[in-house]
């Protein structure tokens, strides 16, 4: 039985879905020793937030990024949770609507998605900066 | 400690909402041997999700259909992802909102679920085949 | 590997979102003694939620329900779920928006959430009882 956990800081992105499978993938050697097992992620804020979805076309990424803003408007009358701008309580909206974790199984030493899996991170600020995630990797490993 | 880890092929459902927690459990016979533990379940799509709601009333998931196609509309002339037409891009965002993996406690051998819940499957496109899911058991064993 | 599960009644609360970190781990006198490893929370029912956001200010908690209150209405014409009222069909929904369970990471004996992240319970029911929740926790022992 193998554990392995670490923090990564995520390269900086702007505002929208990202999709950072390699970024993150590229960090772990230890995944390859790993038969049968899991990888849970949580992103350590609560404005930002991960998904998996579509990894082929761009324009999912910046579909998905309309939808949430026209699901989650800006500016609305009725928020009190405003102090930081305009994108502030959305931004915790959307990150409770996605979800801030992630886990995804590893088998022979990778990820076991589907073809078209990624990962996104969902950038829900205008202006942030480095998105801090902590992945834990655990399983039985390969002999 | 114990671990086992399947791909399941689901049986093929129209869209919707969809109860499949016996169809899982009864292809799991190793869930039985684990006494404390957990059960992950990953659906390896983009189009479909999986969510754990109300396993008595089938108009809970009739509804539930009908909320998401009205959160999640067909056709808005702001998509630019539809080549593979009206149910393309809707099915991303709501295989998104709703989540594509699902972790369940076990004990004593068995899911502990609430006596009310289930497993849904979610199927968001109009005409798909069979859904892969893996699902992955582990914890400590019976003595 | 130390493996620890406990079933948790949470102090009843009305419809709302409500932090319960404190409550939860206060409960949990064994987390201090994994190393690396994850915490993962199931909440038995089908018309509550729980999630990760903002432990600081209490305008975010009730933003979030007015946003759940107008995205997920009562009394829509179409639902056909009823029985128990005005809330029970967007309880179920708002259920599946939110998310059922939670994996938080274990580190040095601690949950290692960011600074101002918090556990909510999300409670969708006008009237309901106290909650249930499993919580799972596992990983490497400290020696």
């Amino acid at each position: 039985m193998k554990w392995h956990q670490k923090e990564i800081s995520l390269e900086p992105r702007g505002r929208g879905f990202h999709l950072i499978t390699d970024e993150v993938v590229n960090q772990l050697p230890d995944l390859k020793e790993i038969k049968t097992g899991l990888m849970h992620i949580l992103i350590k804020h609560t404005s930002a937030s991960i998904t998996l979805n579509e990894n082929y076309d761009p324009d999912v990424r910046s579909d998905m990024e309309k939808y949430f803003n026209r699901t989650v408007k800006e500016n609305e009358p009725w928020y009190e949770h405003n102090s930081e701008g305009a994108d502030d309580m959305p931004a915790h909206i959307k990150s409770t609507l996605i979800g801030s974790s992630l886990t995804i199984p590893i088998t022979n030493g990778k990820l076991n998605l589907g073809t078209w899996q990624g990962i996104y991170l969902c950038e829900h600020r205008n202006h942030s900066g480095s998105r801090k995630i902590v992945v834990t990797i655990f399983g039985e490993e390969k002999v």
